[in-house]
């Protein structure tokens, strides 16, 4: 079994000092109590609501950033994904989420779907999304608005994640009373198709004006949450990553052998 | 605006006359009230839960069965979307679904993902699903499973479905208190990340032991049920239908301007 916590912190825009030791408690309070996997919201460490995007560079670091040694002696034997504001080497900007563990950092992600105003300030990435091999299970990366694309969710199940690590930056939007968030729901659906789990974080309170939906959830590979944020802000789950590698739905049907890729490929070529 | 009416019958299997009827009756309630597209359930004539494949031979019929005809005249100028067990020139069957007017059969579409021991019976699809332009929209139409293969639901969307119209036939499986049926969520969120609408039409009441969902939904936009079955077992919702065609989601965001289908496919090039 695999223990699972995501923090749905606060973070205060520009607030970079502080936003780094909020996410180091927040790694240092679950690596000591045992949790294998830690997940951080998008951009913990910068904020989200730029006034501009020299404000956004100020507040970018860059993977040799000594706040990233800290999270990694915090982090132990834990596995942390965390959301920040990368500044590459030739000065262009990232949506990155690092994952990190007492051996330091073990991957960078820059977000491949930038969202909105994310677009102004950030690069897109370019690479594939990291599916880390560790020993809690096959973990795959994705931030925020990356998981509204089928096409990358399904490839990322295929090359065999178990756990899909998210963190998320949802701005609140209206929805009919008594739904869910729609994002949550589209990480419910995600992990019912894919039969694998989901583990989104995201934020809560409001910054600039812009509140947040704090959709923290935990979702198991049937597609139902197992966690949302308690009081403290923490949703925390064991769950079996192993029971991912098994895409048996019955007997004669199975989620990912039951996929006809030659077909989509011919009759929609121009698609697949 | 473009009316759409389901009907959850509860057909008996191997009751191949009395279903045609309860088929047709339906059709021509709907089609008298002026709706415009009409959709039944997945085998609506047949039944689903056959005691052999000789059995489902014996409750499928070609395109050329008066059946057809009969339902045509009682569409006029409706659109109906309606499940049947087919049987081909060579013999095979296939888990099909016709659209059909007053001008007769529009198109045949057969299953691409046969469920369970469906297999046992059917033969799969080969065929690209319909897209019909037709004056009340871009109708797509697929059959039950095949809505849970998001790689189908997407192309089908970016071949510029503005309704999926989906015959189904949800076999009924436990569920949280208080959730709805999973597959009803898996279309809700087709319906959101693709930015059009869906109309599954689902049955009601045990077939044989086999309990069914009755999880008929009419799915907006945006992802919201505007309509489920009412008593009568019929759900209704007045959709403008042309609202898909905008995947606009903020001024610098759009659903599938935002794909990035060259990445996806130089990063998983296994998968795309």
């Amino acid at each position: 079994m695999t223990r699972i916590e995501c923090h749905q912190l606060a973070p205060r825009v520009g607030e970079l000092a502080a936003n780094q030791h909020l996410a180091l408690a927040a790694i240092r309070s679950s690596a000591s109590a045992g949790v294998d996997v830690i997940v951080l919201p998008e951009l913990v460490t910068s904020g989200y609501v730029f006034s501009s995007a020299a404000e956004a560079a100020q507040l970018a670091v860059g993977r040799d950033d000594p706040m990233f040694t800290s999270w990694a002696e915090a982090a132990g034997d834990s596995l942390v994904i965390a959301g920040f504001a990368e500044r590459a080497g030739d000065g262009l900007l990232y949506n990155s989420a690092v994952a990190l563990d007492g051996t330091g950092i073990r991957a960078v992600y820059r977000k491949i779907h930038l969202w909105d105003s994310e677009k102004l300030v950030f690069t897109p990435g370019g690479d594939a999304p990291p599916i880390l091999d560790t020993r809690h299970g096959r973990i795959g990366i994705l931030i925020c608005y990356d998981l509204e694309f089928p096409e990358l969710t399904r490839a990322v199940a295929l090359a065999g994640a178990d756990l899909i690590a998210a963190p998320t930056n949802w701005p609140l939007t209206e929805r009919p009373a008594g739904e869910r968030a729609a994002e949550v729901l589209n990480c419910m659906v995600t992990a019912r198709v894919n039969h694998l789990a989901i583990a989104c974080c995201d934020r809560t309170g409001t910054e600039r004006g812009q509140r947040w939906t704090a959709g923290t959830t935990i979702i198991d590979q049937d597609g139902w949450p197992v966690a949302t944020a308690d009081d403290a802000g923490v949703a925390g789950a064991e769950l079996d990553l192993l029971r991912s590698r098994d895409k048996t739905l019955t007997p004669l049907c199975d989620a990912f052998g039951d996929r006809r890729p030659e077909l989509y490929a011919r009759i929609f070529p121009l698609q697949h």
